[in-house]
């Protein structure tokens, strides 16, 4: 049996980052969020809430001391089966318990995840020494048989693997698997991808279809890319064949949650578990609903297998869903899960701008989905949408000094309003740490990874998907990609070959130029256009090409049916989103219009420490009435506006000057 | 001592309603809404959740029974000091005990006060008779001491008067004084009357300042009005100062409820109990905050008692709450509390239309405040808002049929998106009933004294406050009201005295029509504008005075500082607020534009069974670019318009046609 992707993306080993803009985020990861983040995650950060995912580590790992000498496994009195989280009232006088979310341990996985990104991009004693004792303590937290979670094994590990449905396991599992696959290759040290080995191989054993075995699978998915991942980093079929199964398994009737969870069993019309996207088999998902990560998380990992088995019905599965979400249910920031209810996909185009969920981590598994979908179809609008959640969500959720976060994205801010009521969810400034701390360590994993978004081969095709400045190495090629995105869309390629063989360079027609670039292409080159990309063949020896893809400011619109956007229009430069912010425009935004045909001047400038091209524009400002003891609703008069400059900065460096409003949508006259 | 308001409402016995318009609300809420009622207050009504409430007086009566017999005092094991609601799993199988909301009683109380103002409009001895029974029936499960709150009689009594906060007892004392009051005008018996003031008594040797009594007042706020009431009806002075102290006593420091509750005092700077309005003392409150219903309850009985009292800090604060609530925090519509969350006022100027809650028991509340400060001030203002809250807010609480009800107003509807996540406050079509079945005995009680609505006097003056037909007596003088509202503003009133002396007689000048009316007025009347009222003296014989206050169609927008009407305007004519509807317009009312120059022209005609004036005006409708496979997001192109013929229909009959859209505020060009 061989099961292969037939396009592959090029790694950091293949890949050599060379783009300012990035080596800059790259450095802000490396110097601030991973050094932050070990701090937080040994509860030595002052102001930061306790994480207590070390401790619960060391805690374990204490635990399987004990029972090495012969001790019994423990069982914490205070520990529910139900709870989802325990946070103790006083932290100097903490019990050999576990605290936290039932998740807490995947936080370390993350973090080590990016550590491995980051050792691949440049090598750090320090810091590898760092990761390696953490991974020691992990490998010394495990169980004999394999079992690896600290929740149960402080808890009561008899109870391991009774509440897939809400307790993570296999999420915390998903996230050792894919940390060590990426900590391995890094620095070819099997500790921890032995540990999740042993791991899968304990799961393997009690999940399945299989006589005796429970017919589980993840409540939050991500185990489904890990075991992808992990076979493709062992070739061991077993894997291939649990995460296959986690697909293959999920949404059937009965339903293993209704068992498991001990309800009276769903009738033939009642779709439970649209939440974690198991209401139904995946080959029969028509629309992307239920918690945004863990849908785009499972969507992602069946376009894995749908690579790598040819399925067609995944592989229409995977399609359908992402033209789903893409037509009806994101934002124009790339943003999606609307409703914070359930952190969930909403209503077809219900896409609130003020209550916005829109969580960071939906969007770098939105990212995940894209390069998967990009594997199956070399089709631009794949990397296009990659492109944007990169430029847009992903970067907004952190700030421009890499010590402050978002959970949530809105689109627009009214910071009084922020924290109560509809908007409790809402911060109008980038928050030190969360409880529930998923996405700063997600943006770190991903963000550091950036390398293996920029291009990927098959047999015939180096093909280049992000214009990111950097040296690509493909067999007997050898191609450096100039670029300066995000500030314009000029791109440079050398292209040098030590064999002279005809290949092919398929390059990336940004979405957002549409097919107004022009090009510099060596005479005697095949040129072919297909799936947004120009296919460029020829024998290579030492050739230049050169691309202008104009990236001019433009004016959007929303679908008609996006209520909350009727009469507003929004801007963008190239992937680019744009908003206006208090900072540069005063207070009450709402009372700025936009004419749309006035022209969009760029500039660079700075926002904050950022570097940016900004975007001006005649528009107009509603004067407003002002008469002391008005009512508050007064006889229709025309409002009085007067001509104002709006000023767009890139929406990712908002709320990097203080609390204000914001927004991206603004009203316009036509 | 003498407390006396200068200005007294005119009731059923000096005003016969002579109305079209308000006789047919009046005879559904008669022949509809009080027998249905009647049949769910008794369990007995298929499809309605049992309300439990006259069972659990039954109960009560019981252990009354029991009590008198030298049984002992019931304790529920499972009765529960904390727990805010109780019903039964199944309603075969009750148990001696409280079912429902601790507020239960107040339902029956409420139904009482409406078939009291009914019975002064006509008598009706079958509905006296149920009325009598189940008078019989409170007045035996009243304790022997005057205690009556079925919760704790069926619960425990010990615990009685412990949780003042959240436990509604003075609550539903409040409403079982005002239905007591009505009730003996209406009737001339006292039993009920009798039962309120035993347990008024009971309180006040409870509840108070001196030595050995708890500190405490009402939670949830009426009794201050209902004392004021009780005071009038019967003179005892000792009501006047159980209502006065309830007033006085909130919101000092410490605060009573910290105490109650097991709280640690609440610091210098900290305000707890906004929801209750206990946060500052009275005389201190600035703006409208906490829980809408109570908070108006309050406001009511704060000028209930700045009236009787003159006391000037009272008066302040009345009339500093109106302006806060009319100024910042009401919708079009007259809704208030603008947020679920609480069912409470939100920030100044935050009035969204979709998430609205302007409970329709707000919006009753508001009117009691209107017509108490109508008795402190007669500034048209109040006669405006309380025109303004009956025609709009109050009417849409109830079908056309008088069958159904809304207990959430809100102002734009889209339903599919009603029932969850942040809408799931909002119903796009009535309810036969509710759990929590504050609204609809509310309306029968309040609509069902709309007479006291219409005029009031002091030694001087009569006063017209709202042009609905009756006739009215006030000494020697009879004033017959010809009205048309809320159709046209022409009012014919016939005036004629058996004795001849001078008297003055003041009307109000419509807000809605500016200074632009015409009045045909005897010779010889002096006539002097004040407040918005027009005061005409004269020796009256045998008048007419007649009136043409045109009532145009109007454009209104709101104060800029409410961000969800931006760019949007809302009809109205006179004192009725319009909407568009889906059953009108066709689905997505937000491509339809407004061309606020546009004439709008009045139409006599029916919206189901009710004859209204619909608007019509030209306008347009955004032509929804639907191309197939198109993206979410467009490059900006001008939307193509179609003319397109805007239909209004007042917004109190909106749902009335089925479910569908629904916006007040519709986007204009200009």
């Amino acid at each position: 049996m061989s099961h292969k992707k037939k396009i592959c993306y090029l790694d950091a080993v293949h890949v050599t980052l060379t783009d300012a803009f990035w080596k800059e985020k790259l450095r802000l990861i490396r110097e601030e969020m991973i050094p932050y983040q070990w701090e937080v995650l040994n509860d030595r950060m002052p102001g930061a809430a306790p994480s207590y995912c070390i401790r619960n580590f060391r805690m374990a790992a204490k635990v399987q001391k004990k029972q090495a000498e012969g001790g019994s496994i423990p069982v914490d009195a205070e520990w529910s089966e139900r709870g989802f989280e325990k946070w103790p009232a006083d932290p100097e006088h903490l019990k050999e318990a576990f605290y936290g979310f039932v998740f807490q341990d995947s936080d370390l996985y993350k973090w080590l995840e990016a550590v491995g990104w980051q050792l691949m991009l440049s090598p750090d004693k320090a810091l590898e020494k760092q990761a390696d004792e953490a991974i020691d303590l992990i490998c010394s937290a495990q169980e004999p048989d394999g079992y690896l979670d600290t929740y149960y094994i402080l808890g009561n590990k008899n109870k391991a693997f009774t509440n897939l449905k809400d307790h993570h396991e296999l999420y915390c599992f998903g996230h050792l698997t894919e940390a060590a696959v990426v900590y391995a290759k890094a620095t070819g040290k099997t500790r921890l991808l032995d540990a999740a080995k042993r791991y899968a191989d304990w799961i393997r054993q009690r999940l399945g279809k299989e006589e005796g075995k429970k017919r589980g699978y993840p409540g939050h998915e991500i185990a489904e890319m890990a075991l992808a991942a992990l076979y493709e980093a062992t070739g061991d079929e077993d894997f291939y064949e649990l995460g296959k199964y986690f697909i293959d398994e999920r949404g059937k009737r009965p339903y293993y949650y209704d068992t498991e969870q001990g309800m009276a069993p769903a009738g033939k019309n009642e779709l439970r578990y649209e939440y974690n996207q198991a209401h139904r088999p995946v080959a029969e998902m028509e629309e992307a609903v239920g918690h945004a990560v863990r849908a785009v998380y499972l969507y992602a990992g069946v376009a894995d297998y749908a690579g790598l088995s040819g399925d067609e019905a995944y592989l229409a599965a995977s399609r359908r869903l992402w033209e789903n979400i893409t037509r009806e249910k994101m934002y124009i920031t790339g943003g999606i899960g609307a409703t914070r209810f359930g952190e969930a996909f909403s209503f077809p185009y219900y896409l609130p701008n003020e209550l916005a969920y829109s969580e960071t981590c939906a969007s770098i598994g939105m990212a995940m989905f894209d390069k998967r979908m990009l594997q199956i179809d070399v089709d631009s609008r794949y990397a296009d949408d990659l492109e944007k959640q990169i430029y847009n969500t992903i970067l907004a959720g952190m700030a421009l000094d890499g010590k402050s976060f978002f959970y949530v994205n809105p689109l627009e801010v009214t910071p009084i309003l922020c924290g109560t009521d509809e908007r409790s969810h809402v911060k109008p400034v980038r928050q030190k740490w969360f409880g529930c701390a998923c996405c700063p360590p997600n943006i770190a994993r991903f963000l550091s990874s950036i390398e293996t978004c920029i291009a990927s081969r098959d047999t015939d095709t180096l093909y280049l998907h992000q214009y990111i400045g950097s040296e690509i190495r493909s067999g007997s090629l050898t191609l450096t990609v100039q670029a300066n995105m995000p500030y314009d869309g000029n791109v440079t390629l050398r292209v040098t070959s030590s064999e002279k063989e005809k290949r092919t360079i398929a390059v990336r027609i940004p979405g957002w130029c549409g097919q107004d670039y022009q090009a510099d292409i060596p005479a005697g080159t095949r040129k072919e256009k297909r799936g947004g990309y120009l296919y460029l063949t020829r024998s290579w020896e030492n050739d230049t090409v050169s691309f202008c893809f104009p990236m001019k400011p433009m004016v959007y619109l929303a679908d008609f049916r996006v209520r909350q956007d009727a009469g507003k229009a929004a801007v963008m430069l190239g992937p680019v989103c744009y908003c206006l912010e208090e900072a540069d425009m005063g207070k009450d935004l709402h009372l700025l219009h936009m004419l749309p045909e006035e022209p969009l001047t760029p500039k660079k400038e700075n926002v904050s420490t950022e570097e940016v091209i900004t975007l001006t524009a005649e528009g107009l400002r509603e004067i407003p009435s002002e008469t002391p003891g008005q009512p508050l609703y007064c006889k229709f008069q025309s409002p009085k506006t007067e001509p104002v400059v709006l000023k767009w900065i890139p929406y990712y460096t908002w709320a990097n000057r203080g609390p204000g409003e914001m927004q991206v949508w603004t009203r316009y006259h036509f």
